[in-house]
C-alpha cells in the first residue's frame, strides 16, 4: 500500500469538519490510509499572526455563507454552533491517546471518536470543549470512561499533544484542514479535489 | 444569454493571473459572458485588516509553492517576478477606461489589454506599475498611446477606479480573484471548479 495521507484538523474548524466527512472516501479511492492529526489553530496563529476566519471583516461573512454552501454541495449535515470558537485541547488529547494506543482495539476507536466529536459540535451544536463532554461522547462510542478520564490528566498525553502541534508547524501546516501525501502539502477543504487529482496523476 | 460572470482581479495577485487565463473558457462552456473588474487589494485590506498572502509566515511559503503547482497543473506559463507586490493603479485605470469606452472598437481592446498586462508581469517579469510601462504594453495591443496617456490623467478615469473598488467592497469582495454569478460569490482561483459545478447545477 502506498504511503498514507496525513490529515490535520482542528475540532474548532468547520472546514476541518467538512473534510473529515470526505477524506476517507478520497483515501479509499486511491488505496491510501489516513493518519489523523488533531491540531490547535490557536498555537499556529501565534506563529503566523493569523486570526480566526470568521472574525475577519467581509471574509468572515463570506466564510459563513461558503461553509453552509459547501456542506449543502456535499450533503453533509451542518449547523453553525452557538458557541464558537471552542477550545479543543481535551478533545485533541483524547484523540491522540486513542490513536497512539498500544492496544489495537483501543486505537481502532480513534476515528469513530473523531467523527463523534466533530458531529456533536458541528452537526448537533453540543459543547465539546470540556473534559466531561469529551468523556460523555467518547463513552457513547465505546471508550472506557474512567480510563480516558485518567489519561486526560497524564503528563505523557499532554506532551503528546504539544509534540503533535509542534510537528504540524514543522511540516508547514498553518490551517485546518491540511493534507499531505508523498511530501506534498495541500491546505483547505476546497483542495480535496486537487489532492484527488494529484493522487490520480502522481504529479504535475 | 444568462447573466454574466463578474470577475474581480488585482494585477498584483498571482492567483488572479491564473484565473484570468481560465475564466473565459469556464464562461464559454456555460454560455456566459465575463465582466472584468480590476480591483486594488490594498484598498480592501484597509477594510479587512488582511495583509499580502506571501508575507504571512508559513502561509506565504505554502502559497509560493502552491501558485507554481497550480500554474503547472493548468499549463499556464508563470514566473515569480522579482518586483512584488506592485502598484496596479495605472494598469487598473487603463483597463477601466477601455472597458467602459463608448466606442465599441476601443472597449473590445480591454480584455486583450488585461491579458497583455497580466502576462507581462506574471509570465515575463516586467514591471507594470508605472504609467509608461502600461502605455508601452497597451500600445503593443493596438491601443492608441497618446489617447490612453491623456485618459490616465483624467479625473473621470480616477473616479471610475475609485468607484469600481468601492463597488467591489460593497459586493463583499475581499480577495483576488473573486467571481459572482446570479448573486452567488466565490473567492479564490481554486474555486473555479466550484463555480463551474454551480453553473452546471444551478444551485445546491
Amino acid at each position: 500500500m502506498p504511503s498514507p495521507i496525513d490529515f490535520w484538523f482542528d475540532y474548532s474548524s468547520p472546514y476541518g469538519y467538512l473534510a473529515s466527512e470526505r477524506i476517507e472516501a478520497v483515501a479509499a479511492r486511491h488505496d491510501r490510509a489516513v493518519v489523523w492529526h488533531p491540531m490547535l489553530l490557536g498555537a499556529v496563529f501565534k506563529v503566523t499572526g493569523e486570526r480566526p476566519l470568521i472574525d475577519a471583516p467581509l471574509k468572515g461573512e463570506y466564510s459563513l455563507m461558503d461553509i453552509r454552501r459547501s456542506a449543502r454541495e456535499h450533503g453533509i449535515a451542518f449547523a453553525m454552533p452557538e458557541l464558537f470558537p471552542i477550545g479543543a485541547v481535551a478533545a485533541s488529547r483524547a484523540t491522540l491517546w486513542l490513536r497512539d494506543h498500544e492496544d489495537a482495539a483501543r486505537a481502532a476507536r480513534a476515528v469513530p471518536l473523531i467523527h463523534a466529536l466533530y458531529r456533536a459540535y458541528w452537526r448537533d451544536g453540543r459543547d465539546i470543549s470540556t473534559p466531561s463532554s469529551v468523556l460523555d461522547i467518547a463513552a457513547d462510542t465505546g471508550v472506557e470512561r474512567a480510563e480516558l478520564e485518567a489519561a486526560l490528566g497524564e503528563r505523557s498525553v499532554k506532551d503528546a499533544l504539544r509534540a503533535e502541534v509542534d510537528s504540524s508547524i514543522d511540516r508547514g501546516v498553518f490551517g485546518s484542514p491540511s493534507f499531505a501525501v508523498d511530501g506534498e502539502l495541500f491546505w483547505g477543504h476546497d483542495r480535496l479535489e486537487m489532492l484527488e487529482r494529484w493522487l490520480a496523476s502522481g504529479s504535475w
